[in-house]
Parts: structure tokens; C-alpha cells; sequence
């Protein structure tokens, strides 16, 4: 079963808003079996958008359509899907229940702007808006369903959850689609394609397997589609299988985890507890662990030293060790490490010092010059890394390479 | 002139990841005055990667292509642009010392798979990627120009910059389009758009004005779009400096900078120190900061104290203090911020405490409780806050209304 999604709205088009309503979709769809064939963004214009339904209508089953549908102006995508479908309106009892209940909540005056809103393409089926005054639009139109949503991520979602995915699941035979995905550290594409090639080249035609690399990590993921859901679990476990014993010295995960979540999970099991020292990435691999929930049970905390002075008043690093090597050494990184672990009590710790440019360089540390340590209470690694001269990937590129590292120490330990 | 933008890969189609690299594309296309007329995403398929290009080519005059260059076999989009255009493939000698270089930067033995990467269809010019292994290539076929770059977001970005935008800013006679913005912070959307109701309807119909609002702050952007540079770029000034004084009190710069930046320039031109003392935030603000090229400046570091004992150790709140009114309190926040400038010799603070969620809540505190301090020397300021019960939000929101809270504190001083 193929979808397209078309997103209106000259906002995505002039790049003043990232889309994240077409991802957040793709994956629910494609948890139900649907695949996205194609996601098209266009304009709030009149003939752009009857080109994208009639492109759309040849490609895919269903057609999910988002913005366009608030009552100003320049909303234009209801008027526009009565012309494709060529209905006049009705006011929907439903919609328009929905819209003077919600000002009334919020005890506003009702506009006649608001209350066509109600006014939906006669040939449409309502979906319900519980957290906005647009109505959603579900049409069966010669094979193909149409089905138009406002572009405000948590009203589209809502409808998605509490109408449209139930209802694509009863409308519909669905295929099972599924995704098994491993996540390797330390190797790149090109050297990981090498040693699964025969592994891949007897995958079945029903089995795709995509590499999916970000800065030192590779994601290999394995996608079956088929009917038989129990049987194509295991078919990909067993290739899964294969491929994570072939390169099992990158694999840090078996799942589709961001590195530092599959760390924090990996030492909340062995009750373990992490700090850092961060000065390069400056608060950074921090944000990177506690944006996620239950962080707090690992991760105790640390410090961002950026000045000499926090260096020694925080970590201990010692002021003559500063002076004679300078913050980005070898030895200020282990000092700052071994102080993360002393100070803060943790059982783990990474520590980073580095030149992130563009300014601060020198002959002897050119800006991409960076000291990484990890640490546990009884073993210090620490490696010097040459990156770029660009600081956004100077400062993403030190966080996961410290990632990498920690992931390293803690395997070590495992075995 | 138009441009689309075509996104290749299965890794956005099933929702992995948002696509990210539209929007700033688009973004930098419009500041050089090319207007795209829409963005696609497909899948890595032969077939649906030539019909995406064939429709494309009725649209627009500038076609840019991102995605599918790896050296995997699931990346086809090299070998699908050769048959698009009926071309067969030539080695490029530049594409061929960039890979080498590379690999000999890494000290990795080149495999005949990257030497491949050097092969480009015989009718393209090569952009040159001083940041990956896959070249850049650039084609003009049939009277419109086809640009191909990975997908990786800083490969892409480095041939936007150093190359794409340059060359198309002389292969086509552009339009001027003039921004200017006014950054607003803690004024909503609609009343603003009521306090300068006259100045917006005066406005020709060659300069538009668009709100742009985003977490407590509201950009005010006019773009002015014509032929005479210099006439554009004084009219405009002339209708910003209009709404920056009838809006004064809420403008916190007159250039499109994000606010954290706003405030190390304002600092850094005072010769002022800033520390921050960070718990449910968890280092994003130091990342805020510190992710800006001079912060270290200003930007003395700080405290990322998850635990009640780094509270204690580090930024020295009083351990009766967190168990009398919790680590989620005026109290502990007020001890947060004044131990930071005490700490860290600082001459203004940040501290931020709260229930970030989804966990951790509880009747008196629920999900989304912060409390936040800003301090100088001689003035702490504390204020709490009720967000939601979305920890990303959370974190994010906390972060933006601090640094709301700063600037408030420096322009005090100001004036």
C-alpha cells in the first residue's frame, strides 16, 4: 500500500519552518504497513496544488495532506479540494459543534470567519479537530483516499492517533513492514559494505539493507516486506544476526538507540553513574544525555570549563600542568578526567579539551586539534584527534568520538 | 527564478530522520533571490528518481538534488543522473586527489569501491567536497541547471557556500531581495502586529513583512525584493527603523541573530563575564553559547549539577536548603545562581532548576515546574515558570525564557 503526503504552505518553501509533521507521519504509517512512495511540499497556490493531488492520484493509494486549512486568506487548500473533486460545500454539524464549544472555552466571540469552518466539501467525511477549529477531511475519491489535515503538529497528530491510523487499518489489507536496525561505532560505510558484502548480496528481494552514517557511526538497517508478520521477524532477526556477528567488534547497539542513550541504558543496568568535563563542546555531550528521560539516574553531572581558572577550581587541574602544557594536552585532559571522577564521585567519566575554532589556533594546535579522555576509577584513556576548521562540526564531531570512546572503555569491562 | 529541491533517500521517506537540509537550502536560495517552487522527497529507486527529475524540469529553471551519493550499493543516484541525461561516466582527476587526500589524511588504504567515487557522469562539472569523499557535480542540460550534493549536512552546506551560491549568483541575472529583522523578545505574535497595524498596511507592495515567532521571541523580517540594490536597502532601513521605535521596549536586536548571541555581544562590548549553573537544561544552555565562534569571551563556563551533591559541591547550596525546599525551589535556585557568580568569579549567572520530565513530577511540583535566576553582582532575580510535559520542550523553553530573563538585566544596566 503506498501514501504520498503533500504539505501546503509557503512557510516550509521559503525554509522559515523545518517540516517534521512529514517524518512523524512516514513512521506511523509505516508502523501500519503503509509506505511513503513520495512527500511533496508546495505552495498555497491554487494550480500548484491541483498538480500535486493529480501527480499524487497516479503514484499512491493514499494521499495525506497537511496545511492550508485556517481561516485567513491565504488558506486556500478546502476551496481547492472542492475544485479537484468538483463538489460544492455543506456545513458539517459536527465541525461546527466543535468550533463554538472551543470559543466558547475560551469565551471569544464567534466570528462568521469561524464558523465557515464548518463548511466542508460535500463529498467529505469529517474528522474530528479536538484541539483546533479546522476540521479534518477524509475523502474516497475514484480508488484513492484523500485525507487533509491542518499543518499544526499536535492537531495533526491527534487525528492521526485518534482517527486516521485506525481507520486506514480497517479500510485496508495491510502488508507488514519491519525494521531491524544495528547501530556500529568506529568504522565507515565503505569498510562495513566490505565485510557484509555476501551477506548482502544473499539478502531475498523482499529484504532491503540501507547504511545510514552520521560522523563516525554507521546504522545498518534491514526493512522486510511481506504478509506474514511472525515469519519476516524472524527472517530479519536471522540476517540481523548474521551481519552483528560479522562486524561485532563496531556493534554498540541493536537497536535504532542515538549512541548516548544505548550508553546510558548499558550503565543504568550495572547501576554505574557518569560525569564530565567538558571544554571544547561546551556543555554539549551534557545536553546530549539529559535530553533524555531517566538520564538523571546515571548521569550526576559536571562541568563546562571553559577558563583556565574553572579547569583548576572545578576539576583540580593543576595550574603549573596548565601553564607548561597548555589546556589542550595530554595531560590537561587526564587531569581534567581523573578530577571529574575524584570531585564528582562518579564511576565514569569523559573529558574533552580542544581548539574549536575558528579562532585560538596554532602552529603547534591548529583549530580542530582536540584531547579526549575517558575515564573509570581505575583505567584513563585518552586520544588526540585532528578534526576540521568548522566549530559547529569540530564541537559534534569531539562528542562523538567521546561516545565512542566511552562505548570502548565500557565493553571492556563487559568482557 | 525557480528552483526545487529533490531529497533522495528511503531514511526520510520512513520518517528517520526530519529533513533538515530542505529548509535551510531554501532558506539560503531565497537570500539570493531565487524562489523555490517545491520540495520533493523520493525514494532511492531508479524509476521514481527519473520522474521526480522529468517533472522537476517543468517547473523550475534550477534543480538541486541532495541524497544518494554514498558508495554503497543502495545509493544510485550518480548512475540514475548519467541515464537522465545519456551520458556515460568519466574519472574527474580533481575528484580522485580529493578522495586520496582523504584517505591519506585518516591513514585508511583506499578501496576500488571509494576509488569509484572519482567516476562522475561525462557531462558534469565537479563540485569539489573538501569535507567527504562524494563529489559535488553540477549540470547544464536543456536549458536549466541540475545540482547534485550529498546529503550529509555540513557536505552540503561547505558546496552551497564555497560554490553553488556563488555560481548561480553569476550564471543568472537575480533579482535584489533585501532582508532586515528586528529580533523581539516577550511580546506575542498578534500584539505586536496590532501596536504597528499603520506601519504594516503603509508598506509598498514590494516590501513585505513577515512574523516570525518562536518560543516567547518574534522576528520581524521585511524583505524587499527589486532591482536597485542600494534604493531597496534604504527604504527598507527607513520602515525598520519605524517599527523599532514604536516597538522599542521589546527589541532586543536589529539583525536576524539568535539571542544568546545578542547577549555575548552585548557582554563581551562591556568586558562582562558570564557563568551558568544548569540542572534540568542540562548543559543545552552552556551549548547555547558556547556553540558561537568568541564565546570564550565571555563565557566562563559553568555547572551542569543533575545530582543534589553536585548542587552542593560545586556551586555550594546549602544542603538544608535542597532538603527543606527540594532541588526544585526559589530557595535552591536563588543559592544556584549567587553560587555561580560566588564559584566562578563571574560577573552575571544563569541558574535553572526544574521537573523537565516525563518523570520526577509530583503534586506540589508537576512536569513542567521551573524555577529560574538570573544575578549580577549586586541583583538576583527569580522567577518561576509552568511549562508542559514534554521534556524537549521543557528544556527548550527554559533555556530561551532565561536568557528573556538576562537580556531584561542587562538592559537595566544599560539604561
Amino acid at each position: 500500500m503506498l501514501a504520498e503526503i503533500i504539505t501546503i504552505g509557503d512557510e516550509i518553501l521559503i525554509g522559515q519552518i523545518v517540516d517534521t509533521n512529514s517524518a512523524w507521519i512516514a513512521r506511523e504509517l509505516n508502523n501500519i504497513g503503509v509506505r511513503v512512495k513520495q512527500i511533496s511540499s508546495v505552495s498555497d497556490d491554487r494550480e500548484h496544488i491541483l498538480k500535486a493531488l493529480a501527480e499524487a492520484h497516479h503514484r499512491a493509494n493514499i494521499i495525506l495532506i497537511t496545511g492550508g486549512l485556517g481561516p485567513t486568506k491565504d488558506d486556500i487548500t478546502k476551496k481547492t479540494l472542492a475544485e479537484y473533486f468538483n463538489v460544492g460545500f455543506v456545513e458539517s454539524d459536527e465541525a461546527l459543534v466543535n468550533v463554538e464549544q472551543i470559543f466558547k472555552k475560551y469565551n471569544r466571540p464567534l466570528l462568521d470567519v469561524n464558523k465557515l469552518q464548518a463548511q466542508v466539501p460535500a463529498n467529505c467525511e469529517v474528522i474530528l479537530n479536538k484541539n483546533g477549529t479546522a476540521p479534518g477531511m477524509w475523502f474516497d475519491h475514484d480508488g484513492r483516499i484523500y485525507i487533509s489535515m491542518p499543518g499544526v503538529p499536535f492537531e495533526m497528530m491527534y487525528m492521526m492517533e485518534d482517527t486516521v491510523l485506525p481507520k486506514l487499518k480497517t479500510s485496508f489489507d495491510l502488508p507488514h513492514i519491519i525494521h531491524k536496525t544495528i547501530l556500529t561505532v568506529g568504522e565507515g560505510e565503505s569498510f562495513l559494505a566490505q565485510r557484509i558484502e555476501d551477506i548482502e548480496d544473499s539478502l531475498p528481494s523482499h529484504i532491503k539493507l540501507a547504511y545510514l552514517p552520521k560522523l563516525g557511526q554507521v546504522r545498518l538497517r534491514l526493512s522486510a516486506y511481506g504478509t506474514d508478520e511472525a515469519a519476516l521477524t524472524d527472517e530479519v532477526n536471522r540476517y540481523a544476526q548474521k551481519i552483528s556477528e560479522r562486524v561485532a567488534n563496531v556493534v554498540a547497539a541493536h537497536e535504532d538507540l542515538p549512541l548516548e542513550k544505548v550508553i546510558l541504558d548499558k550503565m543504568a543496568v550495572k547501576g554505574f553513574t557518569l560525569s564530565v568535563a567538558e571544554s571544547c563542546t561546551g556543555g554539549y555531550i551534557s545536553h546530549l544525555f539529559t535530553q533524555h528521560a531517566g538520564s538523571s539516574a546515571v548521569f550526576l553531572g559536571g562541568a563546562v570549563s571553559y577558563s583556565y581558572e574553572l579547569k583548576e577550581s572545578i576539576l583540580g587541574v593543576k595550574n603549573e600542568t596548565l601553564w607548561q602544557t597548555g589546556a589542550v594536552s595530554q595531560e590537561t585532559v587526564k587531569e581534567m578526567v581523573e578530577g571529574a571522577i575524584l570531585n564528582f564521585k562518579s564511576d565514569y567519566a569523559i573529558a574533552v579539551t580542544g581548539v574549536a575554532g575558528p579562532g585560538g589556533g596554532s602552529e603547534d594546535k591548529p583549530v580542530g586539534t582536540v584531547w579526549i579522555a575517558v575515564a573509570s576509577v581505575n583505567k584513563t584513556v585518552t586520544k588526540k584527534f585532528t578534526f576540521g576548521s568548522k566549530r559547529a562540526q569540530n564541537i559534534e564531531r569531539t562528542a562523538i568520538s567521546a561516545l565512542g570512546m566511552l562505548n570502548t572503555l565500557l565493553a571492556e569491562v563487559e568482557n
